[in-house]
């Protein structure tokens, strides 16, 4: 689709149809005493595209309709926005029904093989993402100086969040260069949040580049497969790091982040990008 | 397969192949030092049932036998251990084979349909568990005394483990029913370290009805699922809840027991088998 710039993006036709996002039960504590608790949604939300059954989520239910597009986009099932007519939520069976333009990109093949992996939630790469991860390029001459890591920390300290309520959730942001929060997004499953994120950002047509990606999960193999398909050379979690997660993060040349809390963190790969 | 009581419990054929679980990288902190830091060990495995590829888990390593017999006990693939002839994994090829004495049950019927849940690591269920987790009965007669849940808590607190060292990974034990730490797995992925567990259950031969499960990990509908599905009365975690995990825990009768530190918890369902 062509678009002469500052144009309206385009937008599928989408419902909007998050749940409530914490629920309050009664639970008992160690005095023996009744105490009203918050705690997470989860819902299962099954993923039905052109009518085929593809896969079912369990989420938090906040943004639906950018988890069903970031699903899709991160399993490179569709390869623009304008691949998509409609998106619609339908909490009463459960179900989003995604309609296409001309169908799933290589459906058959990448539905054929499943990989579980570590992370929490939307813990599955279908087909071949391990193998296109080397034909991703990450720009050379971002950066990131410790002032603005420092500054994020700091938003995302600040931000409201379910997790402080009700725990049990990851959360994610895509920042700006500068430190500010751009979207944060919050899922039982970690991974549905990074789907999300991936979503929005084709809603609100914003590029990956000049981006940093925020998580409070692991740095997993799939997390830095994810980052990198974003396109974003910035990744920062609190939490540390696995094995694969650093050789990918490494071959790719990601520049990663972890165990950031309060004025501590460990830059782990692409030290490059990093300014003191 | 018949067996006299006090008699050898059967013994597929195994390899006993575990990876290193750290490996040790430099990084640079805030202050521009370089420091060892150990990291997570996470490697693909894929596991073949009578050569037939099912699905790749990515693990820490530690149990790959226990975690790939667990994961065809969960999944419902097969019934009894004694249905497995051998268990052989082999990480040159990043493969685990596994052959059955008649082949999986449901094979085609139960890997048709995915549902990917909130599960840290294998967040993949096959098939039909949600609607099978309803024939569950758990024991109505046991009883978890918060003296016992103290002692729990403080031997998972001396437990030695990779999450010291190098973070990034989730705990589950087996404890029985004075408290004491049967089994410990940890794996860069929660539901891993749960069919780890599942699986040497098997391999020793010990039933669910007397036991404790603990996890540092959420508790959320799968991981209330497969506790159940081991017929495990009592499920103890650190940390929070999600709905489902609470709706599916009050269906099936599950005593659970959330935020359980120092000397704090929440008694969330199934309080009729707890005494203070």
């Amino acid at each position: 689709m062509d678009r002469s710039p500052g144009s309206t993006p385009y937008r599928p036709l989408l419902s909007s149809a998050s749940r409530p996002l914490t629920v309050t039960i009664p639970a008992v504590n160690e005095s023996g005493e009744t105490v009203p608790t918050p705690i997470a949604g989860e819902h299962p939300l099954t993923l039905y595209v052109d009518k085929r059954e593809i896969v079912t989520l369990m989420t938090l239910g906040a943004a639906p309709e950018a988890l069903a597009i970031g699903w899709l986009r991160n399993q490179r099932l569709v390869g623009s926005l304008e691949e998509i007519v409609s998106v619609q939520v339908d909490w009463d069976v459960e179900a989003v029904a995604v309609v296409t333009r001309e169908g799933l990109r290589d459906a058959d093949e990448r539905l054929a093989t499943r990989t579980v992996t570590t992370g929490c939630g939307q813990g599955t790469v279908f087909g071949s993402l391990m193998e296109e991860v080397d034909s991703v390029r990450l720009p050379a001459d971002r950066r990131l100086s410790e002032a603005t890591l420092y500054a994020l920390m700091e938003a995302v300290r600040h931000h409201e969040s379910i997790y402080k309520q009700a725990g049990a959730v990851h959360g994610c942001a895509l920042a700006s260069e500068r430190g500010e929060i751009l979207m944060f997004v919050e899922d039982v499953g970690r991974h549905n949040a990074v789907d999300a994120i991936a979503g929005q950002m084709w809603l609100d047509d914003l590029a990956g580049h000049d981006k940093i990606f925020y998580t409070t999960g692991r740095l997993t193999s799939e997390m830095v497969i994810k980052t990198a398909q974003m396109g974003i050379p910035f990744l920062v979690s609190r939490s540390g790091l696995t094995q694969m997660g650093w050789e990918i993060a490494r071959r790719i040349g990601l520049t990663m982040i972890g165990r950031a809390q309060g004025r501590h963190y460990l830059l782990f790969t692409g030290e490059e990008r990093f300014t003191r």
